[in-house]
C-alpha cells in the first residue's frame, strides 16, 4: 500500500442541512473533478450525513431511543446519500466501493468497539476508493448511535496508518476573532477550550468543538490533520495538492 | 439468545430471473406475511440476488475479470433488490436491518475467509432481524467474487450454531424421477452425485448441486436443513411451523 490520505466531506457540504434529503449535487460534482484531477496514492472518503439523516435520526430520537423504524428510515436515508455521491464520483472514471458502516462497525455508548477493516484493505489493494459515511449503528450497552464521520475518520487514521487526513467542512478551518487559526496542538487545545465560554467571537459549534476533540485525539498519536473549506471551489484540491489551506491539527 | 433459524430466499422466488431487475413483489408481500404470521424465537433472512445482480455480473463478467465499474453496478442492483424486500417486510411490521456482504465479507479464492459478525449478534439481540444478500465480495486471491447466498446460510449458520435452516427455492426440494426426496446425508450424497452424470430423471442443476454440496457441508457439522418451495403459498410458513416440508439434509 501507498501513502494513504483519509478525506472527510462534511454533510453541510454536500446536502442543504435544513431540507429533508436534500443533496447539492452541483457540489458533489465540483468536489468529484477535484479529486479525479489531484488524487495521489491511496485515498479512503468518509462523507457525513447532513439532511439524509440529522433530521431522521432527531425525528425519531434514535440518541436516546431505540425505535427499529427509525433506525432503518434513518440507514436507508444515508445510503441514498452514499449513491448519489458515489453515483457523481464514479462519473468522473473514479474507482469507488461503498462501505456502510452499519454492516461493519459496532459500538459500546457511543465509540467504536470494533471495526471490521478486512475489505478496507483488499479495496484499497485493488486500487479502489472506500466511501464510507455517517451512519445509524448497532452499540452494546446502549441499543442503537449515531457514528459521525469524523469518529470514522478518527478510528481509520490510526488503524490505517494515515499520511494526510482532511477534514472537509463549509467553513475555512477553526475561526477565531473572525480569523482562521493556522494550528491547533493538544497544549493550545486546552486553552482554547477553557476561553470557549467567555468568548463569542470564537466560531465553534458543538460540532466543531467535536471534530476538533477527535483531531487532537489524532494529533497525540502523530498523526496530524487539517480542517479546510471543501464548499469553497479548489479547497479539496488544495487539500489533497498538499499545498497549506485552513487549521492544520498536529501534536506540537 | 434464543433458537436460532436461517431462512434463505432465492432470487428466483423473488425476482423474474431473465429481465434485468424485475422484483416479484407480489411474492415478496406473501413472504413477508407469512414470517410476521410464524416468526419464532432468532431469525436471519439471507436473500439471492436473482435479476439484480446475476444478469450483470455476467454482463462485466466479474468471475474472471476484475471491473470496478461492474462491481459497482452489480452490488447497487442487488442492494436495490435488498431494499424492495425489506420494504415489504417492514411494511408487515417485521424490524429488519439490512447487512451488505461486501462491507462485511472477505473471501480466499471465491470461499469465506472473514465475516465480521459482531453486527449481527447485536442486532439479534436488539430482537431485531438481519437481511443478507448475495454480493460482489472483495477476495484475497482473485479480486473479486460473486458470494451466493447459500454459502453465507452455510457459514452463519456453522458461526451462530443454527437451530434451523431452509433454503426456500422454486422447485420442492430435490427431485429425483419427478418425486421430491424426502431426504438426503453425506453417505447417500455421494451415490446420488455418482448417479448424476447417467442420469436426465435427476434435477439438479449445477445452482442446485452446489446448494446441496453446501447443505451436506453443514450436516456434516450436525446441522439439519430444508430445501423447500418458497414460491408455493405456505412454503415458508410451514417451513417456519417446523412441518415437514421439502427435502431434509441431515447427518444420518
Amino acid at each position: 500500500m501507498g501513502d494513504l490520505c483519509i478525506l472527510k466531506i462534511g454533510g453541510s457540504v454536500i446536502t442543504q442541512k435544513g431540507i429533508e434529503c436534500s443533496a447539492r449535487t452541483e457540489t458533489m460534482e465540483r468536489i468529484s473533478e477535484e479529486i479525479e484531477r489531484s488524487i495521489k496514492g491511496d485515498l479512503v472518503i468518509v462523507h457525513g450525513a447532513g439532511s439524509f439523516g440529522h433530521i431522521q435520526a432527531e425525528k425519531y430520537d434514535l440518541n436516546s431511543n431505540f425505535d427499529s423504524k427509525g433506525i432503518l428510515v434513518t440507514h436507508n436515508a444515508v445510503k441514498e446519500l452514499n449513491r448519489i455521491f458515489i453515483d457523481s464520483l464514479s462519473r468522473k472514471g473514479l474507482p469507488i466501493a461503498p462501505v456502510h458502516p452499519m454492516s461493519c462497525v459496532t459500538l459500546e455508548a457511543g465509540r467504536i468497539s470494533s471495526f471490521f477493516l478486512e475489505q478496507i484493505k483488499l479495496i484499497l489493494e485493488n486500487e479502489m476508493i472506500p466511501v464510507l459515511h455517517g451512519d445509524v449503528v448497532f452499540d452494546k450497552s446502549v441499543g442503537v448511535r449515531i457514528l459521525s464521520g469524523d469518529q470514522q475518520v478518527t478510528y481509520l487514521a490510526k488503524s490505517l496508518n494515515a499520511k494526510s487526513v482532511g477534514l472537509g467542512s463549509n467553513v475555512d478551518g477553526i475561526l477565531v476573532d473572525g480569523k482562521v487559526l493556522e494550528k491547533i496542538t493538544p497544549d493550545t487545545f486546552e486553552d482554547f477550550k477553557d476561553n470557549l465560554s467567555g468568548s463569542e467571537s470564537v466560531d465553534v459549534t458543538g460540532g466543531m468543538l467535536g471534530k476538533v476533540s477527535e483531531l487532537i485525539d489524532l494529533a497525540k498519536s502523530d498523526i496530524s490533520s487539517c480542517i479546510f473549506n471543501a464548499s469553497q471551489e479548489g479547497g479539496v484540491e488544495r487539500f489533497l495538492n498538499g499545498d497549506s489551506i485552513g487549521t492544520i491539527v498536529s501534536s506540537c
